[in-house]
């Protein structure tokens, strides 16, 4: 096998020939069909920060979907041929591309435990593009905010967490769904995809009685902003690093009883709710294809802040 | 009956003779035993935006306790000669001192579903106390902070609610309980009823793992400092309004998956509760006694800071 190997901060990824690996008791090898290609992997290049989080050297790559080629002792929810993603944040606590081998290389040795399935209906780069910003925007709006048909939601920042997340609120029979943002350009698109009524400050929905707002921006003022306008009892996600803080009002906060909660990652559940919302033709973010060797250039142009939609690696079979 | 009565703002509680209340359906008729001063009824007397909240003119008063003298119909869980204390935050959704009239006042008609039970061991004056700051500082250590043995717990502020709540962690088995006050004394008080390890700084307890701090002080920087302790996952309840505002990171907050959460008031449920903490002498909250007649100056006592312990006042049956 191959891959685009990360060795420390600040040096770029290597080209690397290792030996195939064998699939261990409770793993299963994958031959990578797709990965996606994540603004945290240029901060694992960049930020020395990360270098904490890496069991260095290693190949990168954390949203991936393939094919399973082994499988180990023990295994036997899956077979050899199975189209299975993995889920970064799943029960085994450990994310591919970071502590062990990712899908910037051809053969992944994955935990069983974290694999969900991908439904044959949905394409490997569909698949790899929601183990990632997918997830992560449908868990703060679901498991963290409990969202629910009946509740009066907004959210902030139709970006690609924020509109995979309005997609999804919308295909779950979210009616009363409203966004903000600053952009024109992020206030079309939702009102496109079906936004009761779309604003460029969360300020002007403070009459809606909100429930739950998801802020996907984390601008500082935008979080302080939704805390004021969430209705007394109220919850606020914030999910988005715009700016590194906020200055929240306590008062409104304390006599509201209001509440303030993060949201990391998700769990392969919320991929499996995912792929059934893709494979209904409910949820279709824009994906940009690029290829195996295609991929240092790849993170080099997210850096420069040059895509479109989230850039996925698609492999063919003869990288 | 006669009581202190509130008109408006920045007016003094004036002294009314009013007809004695005949006992609705639902409602319970309570000669007043005791009633304590809070200093949001300072803030009732000095600051307009009370005025919302209040059905003025009303006799005021919402730290209750007294025995029944009258039962309405369809009231069956208490009866005449019954010993009762009324919660403030309870299931009617009206609260005597503002919506009806309360305890500065010698007879309360109360609703009979936000009635408690005063077990016999337990002074009125005591039981008046524990309606308001006790049940607060309860219900924000163990309703919202769902608060448990084998937790690691800090709390900030060891002033009037976080002392009860001090107690009341160690009373109910939580062992690993932290406490960090600015102030010496109450630092002392702290190590006094029994907690663990005693700090100036709640930065200090940052190796302690903590999965709760309570913040009944909420200088802002005491909140913002409680969240980047707090462990991964891991809970702040803010109580306290010592300063307004507070500024957060984000950061932490977010890859900590962190969760700030407020209370305001608690249930007939948690007095009930912290009645049987102070029955069974693990909870004792130091009182000052004053009369009815005192209500007036004792306010203004509360106002100049020159009250030590919560102020009661305690009736003898001839005001």
């Amino acid at each position: 096998m191959k891959g685009w190997q990360f060795t420390k901060t600040h040096e770029p990824l290597q080209l690397v020939e290792l030996e195939d690996p064998k699939a261990a008791p409770g793993r299963v090898v994958i031959d990578t069909k797709a990965v996606g290609l994540c603004h945290s992997d240029v901060g694992s290049l960049e930020d020395e920060g990360w270098m904490a989080l890496m069991d260095a050297p290693v190949i990168m790559g954390h949203e991936n979907a393939g094919v399973i080629s082994e499988v180990g002792e023990g295994v036997t929810d899956f077979k050899v041929g199975d189209r299975v993603a993995i889920c970064p944040t799943g029960p085994s606590g450990t994310a591919p591309g970071y502590v062990y081998d990712g899908g910037f290389g051809t053969k992944i040795h994955a935990p069983a435990e974290d694999l969900v399935r991908v439904p044959d209906e949905l394409s490997m780069e569909m698949a790899a593009s929601a183990t990632d910003a997918g997830m992560t925007s449908y868990s703060a709006l679901f498991n963290v905010g409990q969202a629910k048909p009946g509740m009066n939601i907004a959210l902030i920042g139709i970006g690609g967490l924020g509109q995979i997340a309005l997609q999804a609120a919308i295909a779950k029979g979210i009616k009363n769904i409203y966004a903000a943002d600053v952009s024109e350009k992020a206030r079309e698109l939702a009102k496109e995809i079906g936004a009761v009524e779309v604003v460029s400050d969360i300020k002007d929905l403070a009459d809606k009685d909100l429930d739950l707002i998801v802020d996907y921006a984390g601008f500082g003022v935008t979080t302080s902003d939704a805390l004021e306008v969430v209705k007394p009892g109220g919850t606020v996600v914030l999910v988005g690093m715009g700016k590194l803080e906020t200055t929240i009002n306590t008062t409104s906060f304390i006599t509201g009883a209001k509440r303030l909660l993060a949201n990391v990652g998700g769990t392969p559940q919320d991929i499996a709710d995912i792929y059934e919302l893709m494979a209904a033709g409910k949820l279709n973010p824009k994906l940009t294809k690029i290829k195996f060797e295609d991929i240092p250039e790849g993170i080099e142009k997210l850096k420069a802040g040059e895509v479109q939609g989230r850039l996925v690696a698609v492999y063919d079979g003869d990288e």
